[in-house]
C-alpha cells in the first residue's frame, strides 16, 4: 500500500462558476440576499461543482465502525459490545442513519475498519479491518503508524467508490463507543486548548461518568506531551481511532475529487480538522451541517473557521445530523436553479 | 357570514399519545435525547395526531396575497406593484415558494384575499378579494370591522380546504408589499413593545429608508394610541392587512381542526400572536420553522414563548422558511416510526 496520494493536489474551487452563480442569485425574483443560507449554499456548491447551476441530486453515505482500546478505561456510557451490535442495526436498517438514507434515497454503506468481531460477508457491508480496534491510548499509541496510513486509505477507497458511483455528495458517519473521547483529545491537541472543557458527556454519562472521563483524558494527554501537535498523522495515530482515521482519508480523498462533502457531528468535524491540516484549503470543498451538544465540537469549527448549518442539539452521530442538513442542500440548488429572474416573470426589481 | 366559528374551541393535545410517544422514543436505539428537537417534534406531532406514531406525508400551502394603504408612505424597497407581480410569479412557478412546493408534492395554492389587481380565474388561484388593499393605517383603520372578519374567514376557508384534502401540514405564506411594517406595527401593540428597534430593513431598506420607515410607523402608532391592546380584533383591523388576517383565520382554524401548522417568518408569526390572542393555547398546534432577520421577530417568539427550528438569515417570506424546514417534520416522524427498538435491535440499552 502507497501512502503518495496524500499528497494529491485538492482540486481548487472554481471562482468563475461561483461568480456567474452570485450574478444568477441577484436576478432571481426575491429581495436580494433574502434566502440567506440558501443562496451562500448554492454559491458555495457551484464553486465546488464547477458550474453555474450546482445538482444536489443523489448522496452517499459511508459509515464508519471500528473499536477503541480507550473504552476499557470507562469513558462510555455504553459498553463496546454497542459497536458491533450497532453495525448489524444499521445493516438491518434499524438505525437512524439507515431509516433516513432509505427515507432520502441515499446510497447507504457500513465498512468495518476495525470493530472487535467478525462480520457475515452481505450487500451493504464493506469488511476493511485494519484491526480488531485500537490499542489504548493510555498506554501508547492507539494505532501504529502504518494502522494510521491503512484506516486513511480505507476512506480513501469509499471516497473513490462514492465518485465512481457518480454521486453528489458524500456523507461519513461514524461508530464506536468511546470516540467522543478520542475525538475530544485530537481537537484539544491539534488546537492547543485546554481539554477540560472540551470533554462532553458523549452518548449520556452523568456527572461521575463524566469527572471519570475527564479525569482518563487527562492521563491520556498527559502521557503524550511531547507529541507534535503540528504533525498532524502521529496526533492522529496517537490518540485517535481507526474510524476516525477513514474519515479523515474519505474527506480528504473527496477533497482531492472535488466531490462535495457534508460534516456530520464532533467526531466527523476532528476527522475534517486532522484532514485540513494534512492538505490545507481541503475543507473549502466541505459543507458542515450542525453544531452538536458536545462542547469539542464548536471549539473545532473556531480552528478551521468555518459555520454549520443547524442547531437541533444533535448528539446522535452515524453521520445522522448531515442526513439532517441534506435537504438544506437540495432546496439551495432547486431554489437557485428553478426560481425565476426578474426578467423572466415580469416582476420590478 | 357569521363569525362564530371563531369562537369555536380548539382540539385538545393528547397528552395520551404525547406519553406514549415518548416511552416509544426512549426505546429507539439511540442514547436518550440524542436527537435532540427532532424527538420533541415527534413527540409534539404525536400529540396534535392523537396517535403515538404521527405522519408528515403531504403538506399544503396557501399562499395570501394583498395589498396595504400603507405601502404609498414608502414604507417597502418594492414598489406596491410587485404584489400583483408575485400572484403571477406564484402561479407559473418561478417564485421560490413554488418551487419548494413542487419539488417536495405540496399542494398549493394562491389566494387573493386583496390585492390591488384582477386576475382571471386558472387553476391553484382562489379569488376572495375582500377590498383591493387595505385603507393606510396612517389615516384611519386599515380594515373596517366586516373587512377584518371577512378576510379571517377566507383563511378559515383555506384551512378548511386543507382539513379536507387530507393533507397532514398546513403551511401559510404571504405576498403583500409593506407587510413587515403592518406586522412590526401588530407585534409591537399587541405586545406592548417599543416600536423603533422592531422595526426592520423588509425586503431591502437602505438606512435612509429605514429611517423614514420607523419614523412613518412611530405616526401610525401616535395617531393610534387609544387602541386597545386586549382587543386583538382591534388591533389586526387597525394595524394589520387582510393577508395577515387571512393567516390568523387559517392558523386559527388549523388549531380548532387538529391540523398541524408549520408558521414562517416575522408576517406569519404576527399572524399566529394575532390567533393565539383569540384563542389561547391554538399555539400547542402550532411549529415554528425559522427566526428571520427581521427583528419584530424574536419579540414575537418571546411573546408566545415558542422556539423556531431553524436560524438560516431568511428574510422572504411567502411561506418558504417553513417549506425550507418541511423535511425535518418529515424526518422526525420517519426517525420515529421506522428506528428499531434496543430489544428488536438486540442493542445492549
Amino acid at each position: 500500500m502507497s501512502d503518495k496520494w496524500i499528497q494529491q493536489p485538492i482540486k481548487l474551487l472554481d471562482e468563475q462558476a461561483a461568480e456567474s452563480a452570485r450574478l444568477r442569485q441577484a436576478q432571481l425574483t426575491k429581495p436580494a440576499g433574502s434566502l440567506g443560507r440558501l443562496e451562500k449554499l448554492a454559491i458555495a456548491l457551484a464553486a465546488m461543482q464547477g458550474t453555474e447551476q450546482p445538482q444536489m441530486r443523489k448522496a452517499w453515505v459511508s459509515v464508519f465502525a471500528a473499536d477503541h482500546g480507550l473504552a476499557q478505561a470507562g469513558v462510555s456510557a455504553f459498553p463496546a459490545e454497542v459497536t458491533a451490535q450497532m453495525v448489524h442495526n444499521f445493516l438491518n436498517g434499524g438505525a437512524a442513519i439507515a431509516v433516513l438514507a432509505k427515507q432520502q434515497q441515499m446510497a447507504f454503506e457500513v465498512v468495518d475498519v476495525g470493530v472487535n468481531a467478525e462480520f457475515t460477508p452481505q450487500p451493504g457491508l464493506v469488511i476493511a479491518k485494519v484491526a480488531k480496534g485500537t490499542a489504548s491510548s493510555l498506554t501508547g499509541t492507539a494505532m501504529t503508524d502504518s494502522q494510521c496510513l491503512a484506516a486513511l486509505e480505507v476512506g480513501k477507497q469509499a471516497a473513490d467508490r462514492a465518485f465512481q458511483a457518480g454521486v453528489d455528495c458524500f456523507i461519513g458517519g461514524e461508530m464506536g463507543i468511546g470516540n467522543t473521547a478520542a475525538a475530544s483529545l485530537l481537537i484539544a491537541k491539534l488546537t492547543g486548548s485546554d481539554l477540560a472543557p472540551l470533554v462532553g458527556a458523549g452518548t449520556g454519562l452523568d456527572a461521575i461518568g463524566l469527572a471519570h472521563k475527564r479525569q482518563v483524558l487527562a492521563q491520556v494527554m498527559a502521557q503524550h506531551q511531547a507529541l507534535d501537535a503540528r504533525d498532524p498523522l502521529a496526533v492522529l495515530a496517537c490518540l485517535g481511532g481507526f474510524e476516525i482515521a477513514a474519515l479523515a482519508g474519505a474527506y480528504l480523498r473527496c477533497a482531492q475529487l472535488g466531490l462535495p462533502v457534508l460534516v456530520d457531528g464532533v467526531i466527523t468535524t476532528a476527522a475534517a480538522l486532522v484532514a485540513e491540516q494534512l492538505a490545507p484549503g481541503a475543507k473549502h470543498g466541505w459543507l458542515f451541517s450542525h453544531r452538536s451538544v458536545e462542547p469539542a465540537h464548536q471549539a473545532c469549527f473556531d480552528a478551521l473557521q468555518v459555520q454549520p448549518l443547524l442547531q437541533l442539539d444533535l448528539r446522535l452521530g452515524e453521520g445522522s445530523g448531515a442526513a439532517i442538513a441534506w435537504p438544506l442542500l437540495q432546496q439551495a440548488c432547486w431554489l437557485h436553479n428553478q426560481m425565476a429572474t426578474f426578467a423572466e416573470a415580469g416582476v420590478a426589481g
